[in-house]
């Protein structure tokens, strides 16, 4: 049994709480285990210089940890004067995993902004960004929705993440941070509500792992995933009715 | 009658809970009306390199906002590769404030570091950090005490702030936002549990003012201060029963 | 009696030097005793892009110390790669503290910049670069208003800045930089010609005060800063004849 | 068929030139179809601060683009001042990717640097840097084995890298830049020698892809990298003779 | 003897080989003894922003050293997160040296930017640059000549460059890096095809030098260069031909 | 006739101010016509990193120019984060020069940084900066020879620097801003008391230059610089009687 006494294909209690911002067009805390992220989505009615004049828009998202997130505290990356090579690479898989799901044309020359700000990190802290992103984005579209004029819901599936790796000798789903610390293998995996991959990263630094290995893991992402998905739909309720449907 | 009916010398309702982080020495969100801050200390068992071998202590803060914490989104500052201004005006301001109230050579070789993130911003953020970061110092040293073998208590006494300033004509307690950016005279005050100043940094820069109005603006800052005071003194109980005293 | 044998309410000897820059449109070399500060007035026909299309004028200033105006060599701020948080501090305050008496209106589509470069510090050098740059942009208001056709004369009354600080158990004016060593109140206190306030910043780190200490170390900047305008109003002479007057 | 005539299944023409570089410890010019990359591996007899004491190597990569390595000339980073996002991931992904087959603590207190500067990119830049860099590792380990006194020899086997992608309908391996700007589905995979997988990362931000893509994509990462590896024994000959082996 | 057995008014061997990189408008790889610079020269239809609408085109150049050029691996500039001084310095040179051959006028308003890459230093790595840019520079020109309508053919002359400096008691030409660590005197010369000077610069840090001794390193210099100007004719032929000509 | 009625081979009145900064070891305001530079020379008890352990010492400059040095008002670079290339080039050029005359073996363990602040700039900042950093520089030593038990002398001879230029058709020696904006050549030249050079730093960007017109700057170059070193004489007086000499 795992240290928190989980089963090997059993996620940690998920919590979203929706509307936790004033300002958001669409924001939540989400709550994974004792992992903790602010997602808040903005919208802007402009695009970056580089998408101008092309008749759609664009979907981009930033990560940051507050600096005693963690088990010791970390500098703070404006005092450093720079973002770390691991907060880039997560905040772009961020952005395309959300830009995987969205109609960048229906939505228009827009420009949203997913801030995944973790508030207390335990492991999952890139997955449940994603997870909690996608109901923040949700909230926006949908709020936009109103006063928009779609010609098309921009929103074409739902879409969540989570973490799977070999911990001593076993696949398990959604590691915490004792987990990932010592895991041979670490994967992390974004899906859609259709059961589509989005994004697989599977690393095994430690460790090269087998096809068999890949398999058994791909299989728990698929299964925790579908919970998660299960959850965002349960949040959104009304919000989240017209996601890859052709009503506007 | 102010726009969210308060009187003149009231303050906007205050909550602080602690404990909202599972590795922080000590923490607290602070709420007061839509401003809320949370606030760690970090107590690391070493000093800068400018002080080492001086057989004393050092407590220095940071502040950030998170980027929708306001009403429009606000770039993020590692992504601008620099702290602008503001933030390290107001966290030099936090630092100097904790420490007139902390006996450093009390403390001895340890560094205290107290985070103050805006979750969410609607006026007076550096005064909220004020006060709810002495919460969280206090929580920090309360548990320190327990196995740090301090010669004498390094916390000397209460302390806390409030921005005061004139909107309109009138003089007026505790500004939102609204307010602030309307006010023709901004002041912060912060002040000790036995009412002596620590810092009093008053602005005119749309309008000069007169030493009458200074001296109704203190007047206001000083009820609102001692009100925090007595609500930081609730909050901490046992855990701050041995500051200002001789007991260790 | 203090160490170079002055008053407690005796300011150090004050010489305004004015035109000692060929290119800018203002400029005076002011000495408050040992502190000597360049400042020069830049006139520029644009304002920054927040501030385009709203017919009023800016005022900003920057301020930055020599490296060797101080006992020890400091590393050069552009060596480092970024201005630290003090000199941001400061030439935030000089700036507000400017845009105090200037009628930005008036002014027009134009953006005034001060720089305040320390040739030699000795205490003050926030203060001195306030009452001098004042000087340099009296002067600068006064060129342009002889091509400018303003409708009203941009600068609204004279200003002046003082340090005010109680050092051992006594208030004093105008602090060196041995007794700003050791002061345990240390206050930066600007008014108007008029005798209003502008900005009140007054710091106990070492000590906090009372309020009956605040109120004689205000008595005490009044009269320095009142006489601080008497020695502007010589420099400028015919140069200042019309601030704080309707006449173009 | 592929624009360049290639079956579905095949990689580009692979040359790999050694010794191109007369100061490094390692060096080769990997050319793959019309991307060219010069690796090379620099020996330094000592480890970053954080691994100090630990009786184990590092070995880590920098990757980079010469500006006009593409189409269009990019800006280089360091007149930018900084890494971006994408180079920062790579460098990330190189340095992972080598330390799979390394054992550190064979290695000893010492750092090996991988450079892997692409001259000129069509596609595949980086799984051509690890597939390039593995062999200046292992040359520059080779010649290090000759004064080094390994008790253990510290490759444990070969490594590559290839990408995989679906363009079109149809999974193709090792995309070039023409393919690889229109693929749907885009998978970079490293293997070992002994064909187990070291990283997996695809992505599907145009069009989220299914298990059976996946397992297709895979297979054809299989072959590919079976045929680099060949090629990197044949071009390391006795320099590669003790990877994988108890042999010192 | 020099010890790479030279006489010394002897260059090392020069390689200049053309066409190695399939995207810039102009490219060559220079070789000088063991010192290896790929020049690209890339056009753009635009100039830089303190350059429009004159009607005129601008040149400019960047420089870069690979971070294992040399025989200690080199912190890459793009990670520290600047250029240093020795960089700045050689890549103003390198852009000066090719504007003054350039009729910026008859260029029209197209920028073109000359990258110098050292593959491997062995001393001379900025006159190799100037030497190997100005053949990628006259490349590019003769290519878009084809399609540009010059009225004028916009390069006036051919252009090279060498070291000189004085080794022992002997002046030399063309130093490598063992010579040019011991040189006393070190001098870069930069030439047209009609044996004019471009620049001239000649240090002296360890060892001040007469007049004589720099007549005499000028007179090397002038060889020397008048050998590379040869040179760059051969390699060019056809597309040099219209070089300093009415001809467009 | 130039514009300020001068001679061709005639330098503008020079003025050198000693004991300018109460605190710099050695100090200057050196004023060539209305050029007007602050040289400060400060001495510390150690040597770079780079240097420890050799038993030498380090002499090094740092060159800047107060934002409105200039007739259009410059970016200060801590604003903007970095230095410029113009201005690495000059303090490495300033560095170079000061230290052909210095025996750093004889002044030992210590570094002296000439810090060269340009107060007013019109042409030759960078050569008024060697002429006048040489006197402080001088006057540094000649302080720490009270106390520094120097076996040797560390100042080997005088040094001063000129700008020599063709302007129109005519060789003119020390060109004011605007001669220099309108020079076809421009020439820096370092030489020492004894009349030789130290650097020779000659650019004909706009036009390439013969040995004939090389000649003839070089030759007024000699003259003014002799005409310095006569004004350094006179200022530095019994300061600059060791210099040179075996006497210590």
């Amino acid at each position: 049994m795992r240290t928190d006494r989980r089963e090997a294909g059993q996620t940690r209690p998920v919590t979203i709480t929706t509307g936790v911002n004033k300002y958001a067009e669409g924001s939540v805390l989400i709550e994974v285990g004792d992992t903790k992220v602010m997602c808040t989505a903005s919208v802007e009615e402009r695009v970056p210089p580089f998408m101008k004049g092309q008749g759609k828009g664009w979907v981009t998202a930033e990560y940051s940890m507050l600096p005693r997130a963690t088990q010791t505290r970390n500098q703070r990356e404006s005092a450093r004067g720079k973002q770390n090579g691991r907060t880039m690479e997560i905040q772009r898989l961020i952005g395309r995993a959300l830009r995987s799901v969205v109609d960048l044309h229906a939505l228009g020359e827009r420009t949203i902004t997913l801030d995944c700000d973790v508030i207390q990190a335990d492991g999952g802290t890139r997955t449940t960004s994603i997870t909690g992103g996608f109901v923040a984005l949700a909230l926006a579209v949908h709020k936009l929705s109103k006063t928009a004029n779609f010609t098309k819901y921009p929103i074409r599936d739902y879409m969540a993440s989570v973490s799977v790796g070999v911990v001593g000798e076993r696949a398990v789903l959604d590691l915490n941070y004792e987990e990932d610390s010592k895991a041979k293998v670490d994967m992390n995996v974004v899906m859609t509500g259709a059961g589509k991959f989005v994004e697989v990263q599977g690393t095994g630094e430690e460790s090269p792992f087998s096809r068999a290995e890949l398999d058994e893991l791909l299989g728990l992402a698929e299964s925790g995933i579908a919970g998660l998905v299960t959850k965002q739909k349960d949040v959104l309720g009304e919000a989240g009715s017209r996601i890859g449907t052709a009503t506007v």
